[in-house]
């Protein structure tokens, strides 16, 4: 799994390098912006999960990396805006200061809206049929967007108010761009069967709000030095979470039934679903 | 001309109001956020010069609002995304209380964010062959991110040290969402002339640096009441514009050089021609 994973990182990484925007002149500062944030690191895992799918099901790199690198370039930039003194106010990512921190407030609110741009003009020039590319980008708009990722950041800035609504909150805040990066897979590999676009999809789902839950916990339990990140945020602001809904053992236990969802939605695929379902317990276990 | 322009304002403003994102639950704050900017008005330039074109060409309004309202979207997160704090930090837009001073800054920033979004989910749910939606969104995203507009408001931040810089700060800031939204017309319009699509640039091209030098002038000589945002604020900040690098005279020279060369581009189109001739004369003229 380990070894299976750093190849699969190797791949997105040189990806990620060879997609991102380069360039200089007068405007060369928001270059180096953009690519200081994206190539600060993390863990990559949602072009990973596309690379994964894709190949599980017999797909090309070639075929699903710009796509799923564009899902990291909108991530990237989600991170750079949610970083700013008018959303989360956060110094440090990654073990580096923010965008913001680095580069000042304007050319890291334009940072992050060049990179989710970006992602979009990218996908737009991949080389597949075009067909294909409308719909990944369908795909990825709608799940990047006001019905997803960032519907999920409207609802966490005001707070949820019920159980119900924090589930909510995660599927959309977190959830709907890892199931995208699952459903990217599947497209770039031109599967028509119903059922494997719901298998990846149930797999992605359950694995994006146990990622959140995983969070969740960190928050709590987690080391600064090892997450790159200030801890004990979400109890500072008093902000509901799986722990504070349900306590440490409680937001265990559901992030453990999240994740054998997640596994049993892979039963379809037997054995090619291998490191799908260890990626799985991987993220069950992350410390960062 | 008035009542030509009339009619597509109406048209434009319609497919608007279609496209918007409209939503509620949870996250309903956003969609009143977003709709409060995009319905706020504006001269619609952008998408009526798409909808000229196309229209000018015989190609069918059907194939190109959803092109051209996602540029409307684009222009519209750009200026509330530029109204922040940290950027222009300003509180009138249109004379309405600009996104941040109505919503505050988080959701006005995910407001903007939003619609950038929205503008690719649009084009990529449009009725049209996916050829012609890639090609569209090809144009759009490269004219709108980090080579084009995002490019532009980077220079602008920092500030034109020479009048050539100044003449590229323009084009990428305000041309090159203008001239895109002129090619959107073409494509649209299915036409395979290369002489075509040069000519319809060239016109847009300049239009859109003329756009800004008239937007230069207004800020010294306009009226508030009928901008809707306050004068003054080039010199306040010291910025270099047309009117700083030229003085006033001299800006409107440029003014009428560039609009003159607008105009002579689209001599291929003889009397076709005739609408988007008198729009340069009439955004040369333009009081807010």
């Amino acid at each position: 799994m380990t070894e299976e994973l750093q190849r699969k990182t190797t791949v997105v990484n040189r990806w990620i390098t060879d997609l991102a925007p380069v360039g200089g002149g007068y405007h060369g500062s928001i270059f180096e912006a953009v690519n200081y944030s994206v190539k600060a690191g993390g863990k990559r895992i949602r072009p990973v999960l596309s690379l994964a799918v894709c190949e599980m099901l017999g797909g090309s790199e070639e075929d699903v990396m710009p796509f799923a690198c564009a899902i990291e370039f909108i991530h990237t930039y989600s991170l750079i805006h949610d970083d700013l003194p008018c959303m989360d106010d956060d110094d440090l990512r990654r073990g580096l200061p923010t965008s913001h921190k680095k580069f000042g407030e304007a050319l890291a609110l334009l940072a992050g809206d060049a990179l989710l741009n970006h992602a979009f003009e990218v996908m737009s020039n991949a080389h597949v049929p075009s067909g294909i590319a409308v719909e990944m980008i369908k795909t990825v708009s709608h799940a990047g967007g006001i019905w997803g990722m960032i519907g999920g950041q409207v609802i966490d800035m005001k707070g949820a108010d019920t159980y119900e609504e924090l589930v909510t909150l995660y599927r959309m805040k977190t959830g709907a761009l890892i199931t995208a990066a699952g459903q990217i897979g599947v497209i770039a590999a031109k599967s028509k069967d119903e059922s494997v676009f719901s298998a990846v999809s149930a797999y992605t789902d359950n694995l994006g709000i146990a990622f959140q839950i995983r969070d969740d916990l960190l928050d709590v339990l987690g080391d600064e030095q090892l997450l790159g990140k200030r801890v004990g945020h979400d109890e500072a602001t008093g902000k509901r979470t799986f722990v504070s809904s349900l306590g440490i053992d409680g937001a265990r236990m559901a992030l453990e039934e999240y994740t054998q969802n997640a596994k049993k939605s892979l039963s379809v695929f037997g054995e090619r679903a291998a490191f799908l379902s260890a990626l799985a317990d991987y993220l069950l276990q992350r410390e960062h």
